[in-house]
């Protein structure tokens, strides 16, 4: 495994995250910024949400996605994209891959929800199922590869990708540029890397946190020892951040953000099911974390103005954490 | 009962409306217009949704009881403002009330659903519960009115109330000048009348719609033959639509709408399920009835740029119309 020093190298600058903007730009939306004074005052902080389950494919991924894929030479782009994924990631290769005008096979557990296979089908790509193991998603990726000649575009360990995740905290900064603070879900950390990189790009006093879930804190944990710390058994309804850091990405966290923040499960779902109610939007369980984190406490914003990156909406509607 | 031709005189214009905006900016939400490729691909349309479950108290009712609020002479304000409601309209008023700093009481009937009264609540008003009917309530007004020499602000037959929700339609045209439609949903016509005169006054050639439940399609008969006719028997789950036209508004829908489109109630349920399942937004059945319209053919829009008033977005998280 390279040494996070070496790949650190290669990540995404302001430079590069502005033409990751430029080059998305029509595929993509601007999502809104909305506020709610009711969790404001739940919070004590003056809070600004940054709507990426408004994005395309519901979720932040579709930036990222579509930077690699557009940043593709046409002699690589012509083959197609993989990916593999359980979740958004693969959806929104699938849409990128389709604007472009190109072949995506993504590689998915054979136990996959129907609705994420649906959100891949509906943009035409093509799902390889695999027993739900990563031996046998490695060799399926293989076999794909070697068949199709297609380019991995990987959900996070990617500078396009990362640079990709990063044009949300650019837009929220464009904004609201007086924001003292933002805080971003981290998984494998593609978005909180990206969004620590651009917005301490563009103001150098912000903190950027990242936020997990106390049953899946390895990203705390490497961001305190320096090394990428396996992940726990991880049982918890963020489904999207059951996933490790790269060296790639605990580089860049280390360097830019101020602390990791991890949250209950319980408020968890109390924090997504009082933005339903408060905010009347649809946020998926990962999404609800950096609130979860305010309301329990393990991130101080008491009293600043804090940009929340909210990563997705993607919720399967007949099986709702409130309702058991 | 006044006749329509009378009371239409007393309807707001678009100077009334405009300075209704400049009253209630610093109240309410400009709220976001969203697109959804998905559904426009349905619809055969591009949709443009003004989205007032986003607004205070999660419905465009902010808009007219914030007006009709700070509207008042002073010596009136300050004795406090009364209406009557069992559902958004009553919150709107105390959350206008409680931003004038003045008192608002609100007549309710004692089976409300408890989270219709926590909206009230929540903003400082006072309940005053009646039996579940009409004289009941009515008499329950009176006391309070006498008791307290505050006035009463009716939900829609009121040109203030009519001038505030046109400030939705306001801000949709400015922002997109190029709509050849709007539809609004019609209960008791506030919304629909203040749409039709704002839109029509900003764009003469463009076409203003209503939408309603086939199962309560009393605005639709209305429109046909000039006079208010009654509610039918209204079984529908879009609880914010059962209710009558006044004269007032019956009048102004006449001079302004091209027509009433009608939904059953599986459109409905169908179009709001899209509509938290596409754009991840929380909306109420009665705010589903435009699309469901559309999704039915009971309007015809194909091709053209259709700007829909999300009415609002309060729903019971427990008890989902797909959920049985």
């Amino acid at each position: 495994m390279p040494d996070a020093e070496g790949r650190a190298a290669q990540l995404p600058d302001l430079a590069a995250i502005r033409a990751a903007h430029a080059r998305i730009a029509p595929y993509v939306h601007r999502t809104p910024v909305l506020r709610c004074s009711a969790i404001d005052d739940e919070t004590r902080a003056r809070l600004y949400f940054k709507c990426e389950n408004f994005q395309k494919v519901g979720a932040f991924k579709a930036r990222g996605a579509t930077n690699a894929v557009f940043s593709l030479p046409e002699a690589e782009a012509r083959h197609g994209v993989v990916a593999h994924s359980s979740g958004n990631h693969g959806a929104a290769l699938a849409y990128a891959a389709r604007q472009r005008g190109i072949a995506a096979w993504v590689v998915m557990p054979e136990n996959s929800a129907k609705v994420k296979q649906d959100n891949v089908r509906r943009f035409g790509a093509t799902i390889r199922f695999c027993a739900p193991n990563i031996p046998a998603r490695e060799a399926l990726c293989a076999e794909v590869l070697a068949e199709t000649g297609a380019t991995m575009v990987h959900p996070f360990d990617d500078p396009r990708v990362i640079a990709g995740q990063a044009t949300a905290a650019l837009e929220l900064l464009e904004d609201h540029p007086d924001l003292d603070v933002v805080i971003a879900p981290v998984g494998g950390g593609g978005l909180l890397s990206g969004t620590a990189i651009a917005a301490r790009s563009l103001k150098a006093s912000i903190r950027v946190y990242g936020a997990e879930p106390a049953n899946a804190d390895d990203a705390a944990r490497s961001y305190k020892s320096g090394n990428v710390e396996p992940l726990p058994q991880a049982t918890t309804i963020a489904d999207g951040l059951r996933t490790t850091l790269a060296p790639r990405t605990l580089a860049a966290i280390r360097e830019g953000a101020a602390g990791i923040g991890t949250a209950s499960e319980e408020a968890m779902v109390r924090a997504m099911r009082m933005t339903w109610e408060r905010m009347k939007m649809i946020i998926e369980p990962s999404a609800a974390v950096p609130l979860a984190c305010l309301l329990e406490g393990t991130l101080d914003v008491a009293g600043a103005k804090v940009g929340i990156i909210v990563s997705g909406g993607n919720v399967d509607l007949d099986r709702l954490p409130w309702q058991t």
